[in-house]
């Protein structure tokens, strides 16, 4: 099936393999007149560059982003916009063993059962660079969303047992750590956490949490196509998530109605919640409040530590993935949290439109 | 927008209002051929129907399915099968506060937000009855799945701060408490805890566990049309849902590579993972071990404690929702999340079948 | 695979059977606040009534249309308005012949093919009575459509060799003679034609146009969405239809760019064609002018006259058809046209809305 | 609106304007381990090359296509397969005439209409070099059906006036003469007419006739998805496309039951039918018959003769379009309805995979 597209009237379909000639994405239904330059997009692209810290493979990418079409004279025309990024460190090698070997925790095997073979260099499309092409078109959604007075804030919550504190929360922090922690102590226990996972050839996994600022009351749909739900697919998405949450998440199986319902006021002449339980979405609807959602991140599959495995021939066997690989994707995964989440968002408010019979009549008379 | 079909090529939509005439189905892309009978899909809504214990609403339904269309002596025939349930009991009242005040943790202020207005009666669209659609369709879904060998395992496993026991766990005891829980000693507990939250004029949250046994490898695509992004999306899309894990979900973050990678071996010619930490799905693709699936269900917004609200017009207010409410929605949540998730593992399976060309050529020729 | 559905935004989907229990549409899409009534579905069902003269089946239907759910206190809410026509007049009468043998020119066939067997009772879901929930769909589209404006103008442009007259043109006519033609003297002309073809137990075919006014330029999308497409898929869906054009057709065939292009011309500050050879559309978007297109309808496939068939089992026979058939499709397939036409007009309406960033802003803003 | 974007399950998303950095396409859903290679796809680009004759345009471009994904060692992978053809000629003029005025029976004045200002360069999206993508995916899809046993043959049936005969049909002269004619004595007649047009600043229509043989029964699917249905979208989505026919087309308006009706005899076990007025399908879904479809191309709007138009400010002005254009589009467009056409019937062939559980239990099994 194609799986590879993602939105209904803002839709991105991506492409591309570790090690094959490149990835890219084309962006179709952006808004004519969006000035829009490459420098948009590689500023998204950087921030998931690789080889920035010890912390992250020491594959050397400069991931520079081309765009093919859709933009002209500095703005986007409609149509589609094409961005390309060229592999340059394939590094050539010996894949024999990853090849004939199904790796723990990779997707070899389920590859192999769905498609009879697999493209196995670096990966190939199951690799963690198969996200570029979403990076690269969240920048895209972002730049729309800030024009319509919308801010993603999104950040790295935990690695392995350390998290960062409500109270020492400083957002300028993000950008000074390796870690994208907004709480500077909690980096550096992150960072030292880190390093003895690395010498005991171990990884780690973490939270990404990711806060909306400006959304509009009322964008999402009742039923299926819930802010909240298509927000879920999206994080799901992404290779190594494996939960996700909106405002308060498990904690509400704990809670009761009155300790999780956020109550209503009035300031002014504007409805708000005195609380943000809910986490800006009441039935699968925007309720003008931050939307805050946080997705849960396994550790890092690929770890030189010897394991148990099974090749192609069913033959079992040993393997130590001795490669260029990050020893916690955190990190580098919060802008594709950020870009996933953008791309839904742009989404759901172009497809709220047609809402309402007084609004339509407004747009076309 | 059009927010009420699921599905690609298995695919439902589904329509009505908690007080309406009543509310259904249309099924469209079931094979034909299916065995298909009212009662295969009443079984399924007898498990969500309310008032069948004190733990859940007082309302009287029998929430008669009735199939209008799709059906032809016994079997599917492969067209649309139109399923309506019809309201009985919808309580001549006065809706006077609801319809002019928002509730707390409920729809109604987005809902306004959204379309101007809104069908107040018992919270219209927004209403728990509005998953009888789905559990109508997932009946036919979780019958399929059973042609193919595959079933499913649901029920709860907390309520509150009360959680099963997985060295008691029994899944007997799921119909043999009125909160589905397979652990007897949990289900006393629970009961105890929600005597005294009802007590209390208060509602507990809880989670809901959904095991899948027998699912073939290979199903589910890579990019954004994973499996668990798939699942993700329909269980987020249930009302009360605040989180969503596959495997081991949120504990990830906190695990390494070495404790969360699954080690495969061989058995036989079949290739096994030793353990199940990535819940039965590997980039996105089914690993042929069981899926295992968590959501986090939030309290029951509407309780009889005073609560601090705004009317429609912007005045400050005290309500307190007096109806017939669930002080908890798990149990009979529990058959919602199987419908929802019956509904995407057909999908998954009948978009696999182009996946590799021998298999196509084999179908054709 | 689910073929039942119809539109991205502005979406329905209909089911049901020529003999089951009754037939329906699910209107998912549809924007708050449109004051909508049964009567206006109605005053649409009614134009493809049966029974309405000595050329349309003599079946007894009232085709009676039941809201159930989508409107609330005479105004739509946003959520999907689910219609029922139950079906009445299912003659009790033995449909062995009909239920071994294929009717040429009808799906029999090809349904036993594609699902193994099939609902042989009228034709089943292939009968010409599964056009119901398109008609009632298209009430509420075309009333929406009116809202901004916009009018559609459909009638039989020719029934067999009987063509309209461009002199004698009156849109007054339409509603005056049993065949929607807007010539009275060609509807005497085709009434001997088809007097002539009932005698010799033959059916005639027949074209129909429909002339959009209103419709702003700049709809539709440029490359798979262009609205000419749209509307062609909607049209061809229509059973009996074999043939679409858009403006001038099959015309340009033999035209030359000198005869064929619309020159511009300015108006005021407003740019207009001087001709509309391209009927309405250019690269796919509206361009102001009338939209204009027809549709071919083949003869009806019943007929009382013998034919030469084979059996389920393979056995050779002679079939004669016998029942109540239309000895033509084209005057009650007018509305159909006209429903297709205006339910690909709002969808595409719908999608345009996002299409600049200038309009986007200000409606957000 | 994302408009670049055809399929379900065999899906392909194109991008690109004529006079941009390139053209491509995003083939996403090709099943894993077909064949494929660059030199499959250049033969059906070559088929709309420009400068093959002196009724083509000039432009001289080799329009070489380079595949960047999706393909390991020979075969395709099952993910997407990226086909970029970079520009070469893109002749540096002024665009000043086109970039103000708007060309008859071009898209410049609705795409300004649409989005406010356009890629003014040789029309940008809305030019004939747009269908680049769609001819490389299409001959993918050529060469699946192939594997199935299911071949194309589409040529030009007339241009202008000049039509071939039945009788001297020869479907090797295709390729021998320019305009793509099964018929040299037609060949030969349309040559001398396009050099009487070309003398006189003109160009000129056509029709193209494509014929599906070895197409299996059961294929496409009632109502929305009739299998003519998603022809007719597919091809009217080709830019100078104005009509679309299947089987005897618009003739059956003048057609009799009893003259259009296809008879069913039995061929051994085999049921076939006795003619093919319905062009290889019944109710939507093919009858394993020739798929016969034919489509109206307008003729080419450039001419150098002047044409009354306006500019972009509102004034009135006189045109002659001087650059390299094809006195007519068909024999280049034959290779594009081809495409279009093959795209439609694998989405079709895969989505037909789940009609029936008899086959679905056999397939998972």
């Amino acid at each position: 099936m194609a799986g590879s597209t993602l939105g209904t009237i803002f839709r991105i379909t991506t492409w591309g393999e570790s090690h094959g000639k490149g990835l890219g994405v084309v962006i179709d239904g952006c808004p004519a007149g969006l000035s829009l330059c490459e420098a948009d997009i590689q500023r998204f692209l950087d921030r998931r560059k690789p080889g920035q810290s010890k912390y992250t493979t020491a594959r050397q990418e400069a991931d520079t982003a081309e765009i093919l079409s859709g933009v002209f004279e500095g703005r986007t025309t409609g149509t589609p916009i094409s961005v390309v990024v060229y592999n340059r460190d394939q590094r050539s090698k010996d894949y024999g063993e990853i090849a004939s070997c199904y790796r723990p925790g990779h997707a070899d095997f389920t590859f192999d059962q769905k498609y009879g073979f697999r493209d196995y260099r670096g990966g190939g499309r199951s690799s963690g660079r198969e996200t570029i092409g979403r990076v690269a078109a969240g920048a895209v959604a972002a730049k729309i969303l800030g024009k319509l007075g919308i801010s993603l804030l999104t950040y790295t919550k935990s690695i392995g047992p350390v998290e960062i504190s409500p109270t020492r929360f400083d957002a300028a922090q993000i950008a000074e750590n390796p870690l994208c922690m907004p709480d500077a102590a909690a980096a550096e226990n992150a960072q030292n956490y880190l390093d003895a996972c690395m010498a005991d050839q171990n990884s780690s996994g973490g939270v990404i949490e990711c806060i909306v600022r400006g959304m509009p009351a009322g964008i999402g749909d009742p039923v299926f196509e819930k802010l909240d739900a298509n927000l879920a697919k999206a994080i799901l998405s992404v290779g190594a998530v494996k939960g996700f949450e909106i405002g308060d998440g498990f904690d509400v199986a704990k809670a009761t109605g009155k300790s999780n319902n956020d109550a209503f006021r009035a300031e002014g002449k504007t409805i708000v919640k005195t609380t943000n339980h809910a986490g800006g979405i009441l039935g699968g609807i925007s309720d003008a409040g931050d939307i805050v959602l946080r997705a849960a991140i396994k550790p890092t599959p690929s770890i030189a530590s010897p394991q148990q495995t099974v090749t192609r021939g069913g033959e079992e066997r040993e393997i130590s993935i001795c490669g260029r690989h990050d020893p916690v994707i955190v990190p580098r995964a919060v802008v594709v949290i950020e870009a996933m989440t953008a791309l839904t968002l742009v989404d759901a408010l172009f497809l709220n439109m047609s809402a309402r019979m007084d609004a339509l009549e407004a747009f076309y008379r």
